[in-house]
């Protein structure tokens, strides 16, 4: 009878918590997150040009377990959940990142096998696309807590979506799904990193709103805009907000086209999933306002009618700089919901 | 232990049928479907446009005890499982009826509840738009068996869709998800139906299809054209078809443009929720191939490369004449399974 009693009161100290691994081109953040989205310890290393994934592995591997004992320096009694990994073209069902554009590991790889490999004592290792993860972190400790059918869309150097239907995640027939960033938008319109015409991404991501605010140059001439005088290299999302605030007007209209973009591509994705919100993460939002105005406007008009003024378009609630490793970790919490 | 006995074999003799009714716009179709989604019996009432719903419940409701009744006549161990509906802008949480443009029903009618207040000895009752009726029909008697994620498109008067997910149709937070003919394809292209412009069932319904064949004689004058000699109102689908058939140049080519713009549309669904298989429904699918290749084409060409050459599209399975009225009765075996 004590015994049992104490076994419960060790039980209940004990704190869960699990691994965010977020793999960018550049950058792979690792990180200790518990079971309120907190992350403990945090680290970072270079996603290498070698294109040895082995290597990585085992520089991965040996991050992880370092970020674990230090850890539990700070809190002994830690329960290590699992590993959750958010990856470019990440196939959930397969645990695989598959034929990366920005990554140097060719193919087909078996990320969490490989992973596995390293963690026999870690039984939940999963793999998704980073918006995806990102949008399980924002259902587990963000806006979306709660609620069964939302979206959201993460806005940086590309456009990525993660899709929750009927309190999942959709990942599709394949493990692939959420790929709004690739919707056309403008048939014929602006090339896509992807090698297609018009997709939203080409508008709607950091340097899509840096492509058209060189179109307005061009078709405007405006010669006082402050954004006039960079480079097409050295023009960024930052630089037009920096304008926008100070008053320019072309700046302005940057944010105004951007935003139009964006809620005609979010209305579709209401018309196809009808989601309660559409949470909206990244660079581009740090604007506020001068971003979601514009959006929200064209969103509405966009709507068929039973869809129009109940849903909401919302800047994520995640932390900017965790997120990513938020996410990722959030995706073990998924997982052993099942 | 020998009553037993006789109660479980008269149990397996006892036929499981469903009612399934089918709304539209001027004509309401009712039927006995047993468990293989063969019809046994069916009924036509018009679909009022006296605007009274009462009167309209209480022909509907002596419809289908009628029915009911003349299905018995051929089988006596019939277990009645439900009734299913299929109808215009159908909630399928709330049961309701709301808004529905082309029924002189105004506002929003609670269907379902009006429809159990006449029959207090059925329990299953439910409502969903037809399009989603037509998605369930194909899971559960038509070529989607066994899929857990696919999509519907039905080309009629209108574009409707039905979205599978996890193997559930996503009806949304609002139970209206699956808009699909209401995408954007063309920004500030065509006007649609419903007052927008551009929307994907302006270019890719029987009448989206009238409106090209126009488009095409305004731009090449071809008074050659057997569609020349028809009025703006008289032409349809089926003369295209026809004069398609023929071999007439400007038929082959409505053919072509509407299956680009519908492979457009699909291939965002798919970057949307990455569906197995999406399968096409209604009069245009009567030209086959002539519809369907140029579909596949641009179908193929828009998609992102993790999703090419690996999603089928395909004519529905279902029965033409029946799939509406199966469709709506599978509802209520979706419904019995949760």
């Amino acid at each position: 009878m004590r015994f049992s009693l104490s076994v419960k009161i060790k039980f209940e100290q004990m704190k869960k918590v699990s691994v965010g691994v977020d793999i960018g081109g550049t950058n792979t953040a690792i990180g200790v997150v518990d079971d309120m989205g907190h992350v403990l310890t945090k680290d970072n290393i270079a996603t290498p040009i070698h294109g040895d994934i082995n290597l990585y592995i085992d520089e991965l591997a040996a991050s992880i377990k370092n970020l674990i004992t230090n850890a539990k320096l700070l809190n002994e009694d830690l329960e290590i959940l699992g590993i959750g990994i958010g990856a470019p073209n990440g196939n959930y069902y397969k645990g695989t990142i598959e034929h990366a554009p920005n990554l140097s590991f060719k193919g087909v790889v078996p990320f969490v096998d490989l992973l596995k490999a390293r963690f026999d004592d870690i039984e939940a290792i999963a793999l998704t696309n980073d918006a995806n993860a990102a949008a399980i972190g924002e259902m587990m400790y963000g806006g979306a807590k709660g609620m069964k059918n939302f979206a959201m869309y993460t806005l940086g150097t590309g456009v990525g979506s993660g899709l929750v239907v009927n309190g999942d995640l959709v990942y599709g027939h394949d493990g692939f799904a959420g790929e709004c960033g690739h919707t056309t938008l403008i048939p014929g319109g602006r090339l896509c990193g992807c090698g297609a015409k018009g997709h939203l991404e080409a508008y709607c991501s950091a340097p899509g709103m840096k492509r058209t605010a060189f179109e307005l140059l061009v078709q405007t001439n405006d010669t006082e805009s402050p954004l006039a005088k960079h480079s097409y290299n050295e023009l960024n999302s930052k630089m037009i907000y920096d304008a926008a605030v100070e008053g320019d007007k072309l700046a302005n209209e940057v944010f105004e086209i951007t935003g139009g973009y964006l809620g005609q591509g979010l209305a579709d994705t209401v018309h196809h999933n009808s989601p309660e919100a559409i949470f909206l993460f990244g660079g581009p939002l740090a604007a506020g306002n001068l971003i979601l105005d514009p959006t929200k406007k064209a969103f509405e008009d966009h709507l068929l009618s039973i869809f129009k003024n109940k849903i909401k378009i919302m800047p994520s609630k995640l932390n900017a700089g965790d997120a990513a490793i938020v996410g990722a970790s959030a995706l073990v919490l998924k997982e052993l919901e099942k």
